[in-house]
This record gives C-alpha cells, sequence and structure tokens, in this order.
C-alpha cells in the first residue's frame, strides 16, 4: 500500500526503509528538505492517492501538534492520521476529535525499537477504532517483528501510547534493577569478575534478558564503565506513567524510585542533602563539608 | 566421575538425574529413605572411591550447618564439599574454615533454574581456589545449560553465593517492574486486553524476557489472576540483598522497594496505616475504618 | 472590618466564629440554609459594603470553581476574592485572571489548622499581590495563631497553595516517619511499652513534635490501635507534591513511599502482588494462595 | 549518689557537668588524660564507694566492648554497669550474660540530645531488670529534661538502645521530609520566599516541630544554604533499624529512602546510574555524558 511519513529522523528514517522492503510505496517529508521525498505536507498529501494514510513520527508536543494541525487542513473525510511518536496518551483523544470534526480518523501507535528496529523490527502498540486500525494493518505487518509477537491493538484511542507508555515504565525499573545489582557486586570483596557473573546470566537463570545482553555488551566496550558519567536523562514516559498511577491510586515504588534515581544523577549537588547537613549540624554538632 | 549428593528434594532430585543423564555416577542421600541411593551420610561417604566430591543441597541455616559438621568428621583429606543450597555468603567462609581445618576443601554454589532446570540446565555461580573448582567442573558442565553461558566462577570463597544473592534480588525489583506495569494497565479504561499487551511485548521490545514469557503463560492460565490472593513469600536472599547493600553503602531503592512490597503484601492488616488513620483523626477529625 | 464568607463547613464555621472572636463583622452564606447569615451569594455580596472581600472555603475543583465563577459576575471592580480552600495551586492563575478581567482582585490561602484551629489559630500561607494581601491581612491577623509565626506571603498568586500543598507533602512523610518507627517497636520483643516510650520522646528528643503528641493521645486512646483499620485516605495535596516534584525534576522518595503507603492501604488484594505470586509459582514452583 | 563516667568527649563531658549540678558525686575517666577526674579504669573503681554504679559513654563497637571487658575484671558483685552509648541493640544481651557471670548487674541506656542537652535536659531510653534500673534511678533523674517526659523504662535488657536506634530512624525520615519540601519549595517559581514560608510553620500548623525550628535556625545562618555540600554521614542507627525491620518483616519504604538518601549524597559518581547510561546508550543510541 501507499503511505505519507511524516518525520525521517533517527526512527522515521529507519522506519521508511523497513517499510519500503515489505513492498510498500512511503512517500516522506522532513522539516530538513535533505531527507524527504517531497518538500511540503502539502506536497505529501497530493502525493497520496486517497483515501490516505499518514503516519506522523515527530516529537511529541508542539511538532506533533502543528503536524496534526496542518494534516486536518490538508485531508479529506474518509483519510487517516496514525501518531507514532512519543505522544502523552492524554493528547490521544483530543487530535481524534479534532481530525474526527473534519471527517478523518485517527490511530495512536507506540513504537519501540530504537536502533534496532530496522533489522529486528519495531514492536507496536495501537489504540483506535477497528476499522481505522484495519486500514493501517499493512504497514503495522511490515514495520513488526517476524514472529508471532511484538504487535497488538491494545484497545481504543490512546490505548497504544498508554501501553507503551507503561512498557517505557517496567524498562526503567528493569535497567535500575541492574544497576543496583551490578553496583553491589563491583563492591564485594568476594566476586572478583563482575563482568563474567553477568555475561554468565544470559542463560538458564531467572533474569536473563535483552536487557541483561544489552549490560554485557556494554561491560565488554568498557569493564567497569569507568568512561561514563553516572547521569541519565529521561524522556518523559517515566515522569507520565507515575502521573497516570497516581490518577488510578496505584502504587508504583520501583519505578518511581527508577524515575527519582534518573533526577538525583543530574544533580550536581543535591539540595535536599543540603538541608540533611544543616540539620545534622543543628542538633548534633556534626561537621558539614562546606564548599 | 563420581559424585556424592546430598538433599534430593525438589531441586536436588532433579539435579541427580541431569548429571546422570550426562554420563557420571550419583550416589544420593536424604533423610527421606524413599529418595535416596544409600541410607546414612556415613554409607554415603563409605560408596565414594576417594578423593570425593561432596555436593550438599539441604535447606540453608542448620540444616547445611549439621550436614558440613558431620561431612568434616566423615570425609578425609583431599576430598571437597561443595554447597549448592541457598546459603548466606556470610557462612561460607566459616564452612571453608571449618573444613580446612580437616584438610577439606570448599566450593560454594549457587544454583538458578528451579522446575526448569532439569530441561534447561541450571545456571551456576560459585566460588573457591582454583584447584577445587577444577575438580567439580565436569559436575558443573553437566548440570549447566548447554551453550556458551550460564556458569561462571565468581571469585574466592562466598562468591558464589554472593552472586546468586544478588540475583534473585535483580530478580525481586523485575518481577516488581512487570507487576507494576500490569497494575497500572489493568486500571486504564482505554486498554481493552492487556493480556495481548503483555503477549506481544515478547518481541522486539526493550522489556522482552524469560520473566516476561512467564507472565504471559500465567495470565493464559487466568487472564486477571482472579484466583490468585496478593501474597509473596520471600526466601532470604532478597533480605540478605538488602543487608549486602547497608554494609557497603550501597543505595538499592528499587529492590528494597520490592522486598517491602512483599512483606507487607504478607499482613492482613497494615499497623503502621492504623497510626496514619489514628494521626489524620488526631489532627484533622478525618474519619477512621473500625475494624 | 467586613468579611464575607462562603461555606461554613467544619473549618468555615470555626474560622467565622475566630474572625468575629477578633471584633470583625463575617456574613457567611453556605448552600445549607440552616449555616448562614444569608441564604445567596446575591444577598451576600449585596450585604457587603464597598470596596469587598469575600473569602471562599468550598471544596477544590468544582464547587470552588462555580463559586468564583458566580462572584465574578456578582462583585465589582475593586472587590478581592480569597480561595482559601484546598485548591491545586495550578487553578490559582486561572482565577485570578478570570477576576482580573472584571476588575476583581485575588488572594490564595492555604489555610492549616484542623479542628484545632479554632482555640489555636490557623496556620495561614497566602499568595497574591501585595496591595491586595494588605486589604485582607486584618483577617489573616485575626485567623492566625498568637505570636510570631503562623502566617507568611508567601509570593505570587499560587504561592500560598503550592506552600501550603507542601507543607501536606511533608506531613505526610512526618506521619509516615512515627507510623513506620512504632510498628518496629511493636514488634521488638525486648520493648515491653511502646506507648510509654513514645510518651516518652515528646521531651529533649530531636523528635518531639505536635505529631508526636498527637500520636500519645491516640495510644491513650487505643493502646494499639485494636480498634483501627490500617486504611488511610488522601487528599489530594499529597498526590500534587509528588506531581510538582515530577514537573521539577525534585527526586521525593520519602513523600511518595508515604503517598504510595496510603494507595495501597485502601486496596483489599494488591493485583500487583498477584502477579508477583503468579510469576513465583510459574519460575519455581512456588506455592500460591488461592482465594 | 555516686558515679563512675567512663567517657568524657563531646557527651560524657557534658553529661558530667549536668549531673555534677543536680548535686551527685561524678569520678570521670577518659583515655585522654587532660579529661578527666582519675587516670585508669582501675582507679575509677578504687575511687568509687560500693556498691557502684558505672557509666559507659565511649563509641559503639570494640572500644565499648573492651571498656566492659575491662569492668568485667575490676568491678565486684553487685555493681552495675550501664552503656550509654550507642551500641547495636544486639550486642547488649551478650554484654548483660558477660558481666552477669560476674555478679554484675547491666542496663542500657539511648541518650538522644546532642549538643542541646547540658542546658535542656538529655531524653533517655534504657532497658534492663527493674532492680539495676531503680539502682540508677537518681542519675537518670539528673540528666532527663525538666517535666514530666523525656525518660522511659522501655523493656528488658537491649529495649534502651532498641529505641534509641528507632528514635533515629524516625530522625532520619522526618529530617528527609523537610529537605524534600525545602528543595521543592526553592524550585517554584510563585514562592519567593521559602526561608519565611518555613518560619511561618512553627507555629498553627500540623508539622510544627523542634527539628523545624532547627531548620528556620539553619536558614537564618544561610539562606539557600549556599555554604553547604549535600554530604550526609550516618552514624549507624538509621542501618540498623532498617536491618531491624528486615528481621521482623516490616516495611519501613520513607525510613529506608532516606537512608539511601545519605548513602548516594556520599558518592562522587553513581555506579549505577552509570549502568543506567549505559544502557540508553545500548538500546536507544541515547548520548551518554563521557568523564
Amino acid at each position: 500500500m501507499e503511505l505519507g511519513l511524516v518525520g525521517l529522523g533517527k526512527m522515521g528514517g529507519n522506519m521508511r526503509e523497513r517499510i519500503r522492503r515489505a513492498g510498500h510505496t512511503v512517500i516522506g517529508y522532513d522539516r530538513n528538505p535533505d531527507l524527504g521525498d517531497v518538500h511540503s505536507l502539502k506536497e505529501l498529501v497530493d502525493s497520496l492517492t486517497g483515501p490516505r494514510v499518514v503516519w506522523v513520527m515527530v516529537p511529541a508536543g508542539a511538532a506533533t501538534q502543528s503536524t496534526i494541525d496542518e494534516l486536518a487542513e490538508l485531508l479529506s473525510p474518509g483519510d487517516i492520521v496514525v501518531d507514532g511518536g512519543n505522544s502523552r496518551w492524554t493528547d490521544d483523544q483530543k487530535h481524534a476529535e479534532e481530525l474526527a470534526a473534519k471527517g478523518i480518523g485517527f490511530v495512536d501507535c507506540g513504537v519501540s525499537g530504537g536502533v534496532w528496529g530496522l533489522e529486528n523490527g519495531y514492536a507496536l502498540m495501537y489504540g483506535g477504532d477497528a476499522a481505522n486500525v484495519a486500514r493501517v494493518q499493512p504497514i503495522f505487518d511490515a514495520l513488526k517483528p517476524e514472529g508471532d509477537f511484538g504487535a497488538v491493538h491494545a484497545g481504543k484511542v490512546g490505548a497504544g501510547h498508554f501501553a507503551k507508555m507503561v512498557h517505557n515504565g517496567i524498562e526503567y525499573a528493569m535497567m535500575q534493577a541492574y544497576a543496583e545489582g551490578w553496583e553491589l557486586l563491583e563492591k564485594a570483596d568476594a566476586v572478583t569478575d563482575v563482568r563474567e557473573v553477568f555475561r554468565s546470566w544470559q542463560e538458564g537463570t531467572v533474569i536473563r534478558s535483552w536487557l541483561l545482553d544489552l549490560a554485557v555488551n556494554a561491560l565488554d566496550e568498557d569493564e567497569h564503565l569507568d568512561k561514563l558519567r553516572g547521569y541519565a536523562a529521561d524522556s518523559g514516559e517515566g515522569r507520565w506513567t507515575v502521573e497516570a498511577a497516581i490518577d488510578h491510586a496505584v502504587p508504583l515504588p520501583a519505578i518511581t524510585a527508577s524515575l527519582f534515581a534518573r533526577f538525583a544523577s543530574r544533580q550536581d549537588d543535591s539540595p535536599q542533602m543540603k538541608m540533611i547537613a544543616a540539620l545534622r549540624n543543628q542538633f548534633g554538632g556534626h561537621a558539614v563539608e562546606s564548599k
């Protein structure tokens, strides 16, 4: 089938390639004219034979909003917009309604796979009406990994991004689990080769996983991670996961601890620990470290 | 080679079978006379041609201690004892010294694999002198999974149980990660089929793992886990992991949160939350729920 | 001075009394005609000599919004509205702008004091322009405790509710601190009289506080809190505190742990712990507890 | 009465002064000859009229152990040793038995008060047999604050140090509560004077406490704590509190979070966050910060 693809960055560019390998026609547009097949959203829309499917793969927030606003003007009733970016699930219903007012369908799709997706396939979680999802299905089939798994119609509009957000929340806590264990092993006198312990865990253990394989790769490149700073960004989904948990009164201690560890990793000095130091000094005369 | 194996329960019984399949001779002893090949530790020791290797696979603590005490009397200089149980790593040095006083070697070995080990192999983490480890190596090779991984000489005496303990600590937090994510998905209105979301994650995602596969198995047996109580035991390694972290001043927020969630799951009512309710009532006149 | 007071419930009713004791004139309105001095917001506004100050003390959210909407229609330029309810700080700017469009001033005020406020005074944290705050100052002076402390102009519009929200977040973690300590003491064999330990802490210790005094009161009424269920509601400020922390990338582990403990206290059975039980059963054949 | 006091450091020296002010005779010994009234433990013992009471106020662990060992040789049946140091409660039973073998009584006593104790009195929590406690009571009465509270016979041997340990655990979480709240307020745009907010909280609020008063003192000395590093030591009781909780399967999320925050504050760079950074780089090509 024919697909319009907006956003040809690290993710979108590889996705275009994977969809084309499956035999579909992809017309891509990017703000960067070096990357696109066409030079404007209007040209993209005009190039597609209706009823059209346009997949938006741009940064969440303002960029996605303005792209959808513009597509709402350009597309025709019966067309479909897929938001494959990392949008907050709470934006999906709003986007669906905005497009529905013009007779345009909407599907939200969370995409996992990173730099490995081109070769291994992308895991996809999508939400929307069954009829709209069915229209996009050939593209989902092209993107997903081979095998029985890797793609799911998770529910109504918003369900795709919600499921992807929870995926990322789980990812935070799994990474934190390995990271905590690694630091503790590195501290233990008896354990003389932590990297080999991690390597051995790749088979037969309860904790074997793809993330564990990646940890071994990382340790093979830099055995004690000496070249790195202990600094971790967060891209939003972890925060939204905790916010969703608060909305639903679900306790999320491990995922939240993982998010907070990232926040703390980005502080040069911890204001709250200054207060702890100040209080210890006040009541106990405990020495403080001055700057 | 020839191995004496003490303890033929759920784990030990299957391990005997797997070692025999690899062509070794195993003489097993268990307190339960229906399970053993011999009827006493003395008979076990007498049946083995020296220098002997005796693998102890009994519950950690008193049972392991008394078995090692008895073997210290029965074995001869040059023999080796392997503790394959879930012993606390702090016991290993003590056992090694007790046996070394009689000229007997000691190797500690953490074993992972559960009910799947007989067919898939057991992941092994062992600690001790290279010479002692080399003597046991054919048994390690028989027990471990096929493939390049699944067994590691982690370091000195104690390193095997330490590494296994950390493995279990990581396991706690990974399980907690999936569990938190599952509960949140079950609460989301938009997501209509949580089980299919979990199933889809088995390929192409960052969080694919063996534990995820098991979660899907569990959901296939009971889609919303309605038949279960939210009650989780803990077998000691999680507690020891946190204690080791405290000894080394390593923050372990996700693993500790997972341990505490299990503690809380076993309380019919939470004493600390009674105090919260009492305080809210005191300062705000907030209603309390009485029994 | 003259004050209009909307909302005469547990908080508002006592506040009217305390302000009157200070010699001011309060005209109160409540939806419940048995409580009010007048029978409609219009009558309230008409009864006040301009420029008017109207204090809104109704539940946060819809009730506060509709009251402010109605006052925006009834009041005159130069009048001032004070929102003394538990509004989310993010609503304050919106309310200020809505009222400013009619020339009406706005002050937000967080109020602490509960059932003790009538006699001891109410702690007040308010936000807004200095000129507007100055107009309300006689009322703040009447409500606040005697002594040098208990009232603060915290900053711009929103600062009052933000400060009150953080106050409540701190309160959550302090209560959790005492509650955790109490449960642990109750479990210790050596400690034979936990209540007397708590009582003794009221002088000379680092942890003496008003909340500790209340804990002793509660234990005097019910030594082991046997009559209570370990069930704690939350009124919103704890959730907002965590959300604000996420917005600002501030790690808040103790306050968040306290919020999650409340969430968990309200679950009859824990879905996430069902998943933990299911996974343990899958990999280890561990027994599960069925319903 | 007459008291032998071993250890005349920051705590012991002030305690000698306060006991003397109450009219008792104190003979003090310290390793530092400039501080003591006598020059050896033997001289101390010989100077006291039997039956003697000797209060040990030296660092927990080796110093306390060797002092008690020596006193066991020097004292006579019917004498009493009080351990007023920060000993782990698990040492108390051992010390009591060692001394009981010589007919010497033992009382353990947790002491709170820091640099404020000389003037305000020391909060005391003691454990032991009623008869032994009664013998020491005049000294407890001299040390404790005026008023009805501040001293408690908490239970059997060990109960005093256990209660003091839990006191310190609660202290950790209360300090963390204020510290988290302070950091969040400092980040909020609307709040223009965080110090004044803290100051105002000293009356009428739910969170007023002595620690809050100290926080205000600290902010008066250094409004934004700019002169301090966010670095906090821990003196052992917090760790022991978490270990005791693990022994009793009591969830302690807020106190443990506070302990871990201190651990993290002492790391120049976080090993576990290096692993998080490494994993993000592996799966997503996310940029890492190199040293």
